[in-house]
């Protein structure tokens, strides 16, 4: 029978972690165990990079308990890669799948992800080898074409509101100025969850800045001296991913020209995160340029690996939504169908969302930026309405009281 | 009667802010309302600071409901200061506690607040005011004497040891040499606790600095190579209190000799946390003096602020300690006895302590390393009988689970 395609499937796991990545993996290990077409469910170790190195595991055999301890646990439980195959790649990792008999090819990342999965989509069709390949959307940067969000943005969101939260607190504790800087490479999705934190009037972050943004120091520090003196004090939150008004990275802008500090990863990306840098840069600069402040205490703290990974504060939301688009891939798959998973969601309230599978093409390589609806015409803050959007995706924070 | 003495008391928070500084705070305020020779409580502004400005707060009427929201709640409620009074400020002080006719004292915070109890104590001897002073015991740093350990480690040894868990599981996915810098100026007890984030042989922390062992670049270097040639991969905890053979604080000689960069806190401590240079400058240095590794992934996080202020992830233990050292104060004050709190450990199992009173000059301006009986002989890592130590005070770590 033409539509009947028997095969083995193929799982990997591809970029920065998350702390629902594994969801997503569990996801697919369930639903494949399902269906009768898939023979045998394989696990790329490290992604594309065990599928040219044929490294794979069997993941036919783990047991229901243990599948529900990795879903709860953060990082790629298969190991992951930060590796962007070119044509060649491609190439070697289709004649991999082949030998294999892989029919089901399933990989879960973000944009770099999708792109690499819709060439050896084309490639296996130029071939004539008849394959199903679904990409698994997975970021913490929320910028994947076609979604309302992606999974594993709203735990990190979740972790950086609440973070900024305590570091709000900390700071009226001991008034100063503070800089944060939060992960987003391309989008300020993350930075702009920060608006989280506050609960009242006078409650921090006082400035939001996202890479949607031309960042001006002149006007930062502006800024940071109209809310301390109104405030006493301030707390700024920063994407790592902040340009001029060239389009170039602040971070690669104030970085020394020495070999060791510009480093660029395998993707071919500027380093951002992994080093504080960037926080350091800016409290200097507030050091330097608002002496006639008289605060002594400006500090400067880049939330790093944490965002992305910090175990036990993951979002219910999120978990159950990057397992949903695991088992909806296999699902897809086993119609017949490739794509890319999409989250929608629906109109109205309370919160409801559904996968839906839209073309590779689409999320392909695509970067998808806050929109200018959420951000305040000023430029360095976050509009209200941006709560309404995120809140249910954190959902959340833990209590806090305070005396007024 | 000689014995009964009537008047106001006081209580302020000093330091850096911790997790559970307001259970104590808290503590305070229920038990003084039990007291009938207390006829108010007051809360100082912004520690001593707001003793010198005589800016109080009344906290004899705030409620049940938000006393308990506010124990829960990060920061110090009623505010904190890095203010170390001298002689002078503490004279003035006397006066306004005299003024305000306040006979019953309390002070959360560090050695250094122990110290300015004690010259206040010293003061109204000498000047015949009868008062009763108590210390209560916060720091996350854990280097009080006299001590099994203080309120606000518990939690903060609970959230770097979580944080080290799932940077390590980060690592496992995609490997490279990881260093994350951790809180603790002059003990290592907080670097200690990242041992903690150990399940099982291989997994990370590999490698563990403590400021108690001169740090030599030549042997950190070795040391990672080593890891690195055994796990393919290494993660580092380094305290930001890291010295050389010296004496002299690693991130004191790596800063730049700008007077933007080289600041002091107004305690007469080089600055050392809210900046990521102790993690950039070991990054660089690896980057540099590996190369032969062929590692291309070197990244550092410094933990910073979070470790101190993340809210809802408190070790219960430590709630609980920080809230009975609170009471506790209240009780000794009014049974006509001055001191400084401290913690006393039971021996045997399971996990029992109890509040003490010890005399605030073995406390005040002391500094409570990490014994020699914990510290790996090679200098580079902990021993198991830490986590016997310290893992009841943290109270239990989220479940992770992987594939093995």
């Amino acid at each position: 029978m033409a539509g009947t395609l028997v095969g083995n499937a193929l799982v990997g796991q591809s970029g920065g972690p998350s702390v629902v990545i594994n969801q997503s993996l569990v996801g697919v290990i369930e639903q494949a165990r399902k269906h009768r077409r898939i023979t045998k469910l394989l696990g790329a170790r490290h992604g594309t990079l065990g599928m040219m190195a044929e490294e794979f595991i069997d993941l036919s055999r783990v047991g229901a308990r243990r599948l529900e301890a990795i879903a709860a646990t953060p990082g790629a439980a298969i190991g992951s890669c930060r590796h962007n195959p070119d044509e060649a790649d491609c190439a070697r990792i289709l004649d991999v799948l082949r030998a294999h008999n892989v029919r089901y090819y399933f990989y879960i990342g973000g944009d770099d992800s999708a792109k690499s999965t819709n060439i050896i989509a084309g490639m296996a069709r130029a071939a004539g080898y008849r394959m199903r390949l679904v990409h698994i959307p997975k970021t913490i940067d929320n910028n994947l074409v076609g979604s309302d969000h992606t999974p594993g943005f709203g735990s990190a969101a979740r972790f950086v509101a609440n973070a900024v939260r305590g570091d709000d607190l900390d700071n009226q504790s001991i008034p100063g100025i503070k800089v944060d800087v939060i992960m987003g490479r391309d989008a300020g999705w993350l930075t702009a969850a920060t608006m989280l934190a506050r609960r009242k009037p006078g409650d921090g972050p006082h400035l939001i800045y996202l890479p949607e943004v031309p960042f001006s120091i002149t006007k930062f520090l502006k800024d940071v001296r109209r809310t301390v003196k109104k405030h006493g004090r301030a707390v700024v939150c920063v994407s790592e991913g902040v340009r001029d008004a060239s389009g170039k990275l602040w971070a690669k802008r104030i970085a020394t020209e020495s070999e060791a500090d510009v480093k660029s990863d395998s993707f071919g990306h500027f380093q951002l995160s992994g080093t504080g840098a960037l926080a350091d840069y800016l409290t200097i600069r507030i050091k330097a340029g608002l002496k006639s402040l008289g605060v002594s205490r400006v500090r400067g703290d880049t939330f790093g690996y944490l965002q992305r990974s910090f175990p036990g504060f993951a979002s219910p939301v999120d978990q159950r939504e990057a397992r949903m688009v695991g088992r909806a891939a296999v699902k897809w798959a086993c119609q017949g169908r490739s794509g890319s998973v999409a989250i929608k969601r629906k109109a109205g309230k309370p919160y409801k969302a559904q996968a839906a599978l839209i073309a590779l093409k689409r999320v392909a390589g695509k970067n998808r930026v806050v929109p200018k609806k959420y951000i305040s015409p000023s430029g360095n803050d976050i509009r209200p309405a941006f709560r309404d959007y995120c809140l249910p995706l954190v959902g959340g924070l833990p209590a806090t009281g305070w005396l007024d």
